[in-house]
């Protein structure tokens, strides 16, 4: 149970967010490679107001930022690796290894995700465009296709290389930006590998503890006592 | 001059692209770091039907793919670090250096390569379509926000950290998919930036290399000689 005030890893993290994005805002995978990685890290929760020198440290004004006092850095990807690199579970030591393990975590933030949270965005924030509802089969047909690559390419595999690592865990975080779609249930094998990530136990605590802080911070309704 | 037929890198790359693609193909990242690096390689050439049995060597059936002997690996985030790796040139030795330079070659490639690459789709695939056209100011406004918290963060910086790293090479790439709007002109500091790195002997070897290849595989005009 990694989470501890004490520790000398720090993330940031959002106290509270709408319910849509509640379970896939992006600390989730820096909280995952954590528990993988079994490092203590505490939290430092941000409003949605952030302090204007946020962008110091996170030029793009979002969560996570990681500090553990020797490296400050932003970009989950970046922040997954480097957890990574502190333990052969989530990154093999070999070159070739390593290197399928990064290139799946690359893979998965740019030839995947793109497409995914352009049709997030459609659904989520532009629902009522003209655009969005024309652009929307479109978006749908290219979702499809980033599936079908990334399933062909697992095939009956476990993980996209021979083992659990980085790529994995970045790629089915980036797979659970379809939960409101049955895309990756229409593509069995996607759907199963997804199932197995989100059954490891220190995905199931990340999660939670991401969940935690948003139902301890939850904004009163209207009339409530302050 | 580091191609060379007979090198034991060995980069894919298309054997041709139409003019809009010509300059920013992204096998320009590998050679680019090769040239940097001063490593010795060979391109094989693709058409655009590629053969079937290249998605097992890239699902996405992109360019380019890498292969040393060592390390067989594709997408263009993973080969420039694995290239910065090899040389100090590239890639810091010291942790926060290392890592900074790796925090922004996924921040070129995840928080502002999608927002232009979908203006880059509206402006050149679906230019005539209904919903390209309702959507363009929208997606126009979001790469200017992207390019002011680059140019934020990059202030009065030669590059984005104390020195030119990975990080640099990717997001210069990235800004170049720009290179049909005056969207990086508007933004002075981002365009000295460009133009910093566009200078470097390494870039221009490595652009005039890709665009020889195009040069020397220019498709025959109709009714000329097979």
């Amino acid at each position: 149970m990694p989470l501890n005030p004490n520790a000398s890893i720090e993330i940031t993290a959002f106290r509270w967010v709408p319910e849509f994005a509640q379970g896939v805002v992006r600390d989730l995978r820096a909280r995952w490679a954590l528990e993988e990685a079994g490092l203590d890290y505490r939290v430092r929760l941000l409003g949605q107001q952030r302090p204007l020198d946020y962008l110091k440290e996170q030029p793009f004004d979002q969560v996570p930022c990681f500090n553990d006092g020797e490296v400050r850095i932003f970009e989950t990807g970046a922040i997954v690796q480097y957890i990574g690199e502190k333990t052969e579970q989530l990154l093999p030591r070999d070159p070739q290894g390593k290197y399928r393990a990064i290139q799946w975590t690359y893979a998965a933030l740019n030839s995947v995700e793109p497409a995914i949270l352009n049709l997030l965005l459609i659904d989520v924030f532009f629902q009522g465009e003209e655009w969005a509802k024309l652009r929307r089969p479109g978006a749908e047909d290219f979702v499809k296709l980033k599936l079908k690559r990334v399933s062909e390419w697992l095939g009956d595999k476990e993980w996209l290389e021979d083992r659990f690592t980085i790529g994995d865990l970045v790629m089915t975080t980036v797979l659970r930006f379809l939960r409101h779609t049955d895309l990756v249930a229409q593509v069995p094998n996607l759907a199963a590998y997804l199932k197995r990530a989100e059954a490891r136990p220190a995905f199931q605590q990340a999660l939670s503890d991401q969940l935690a802080a948003f139902a301890a911070n939850q904004p009163q309704p209207e009339g409530a006592a302050a």
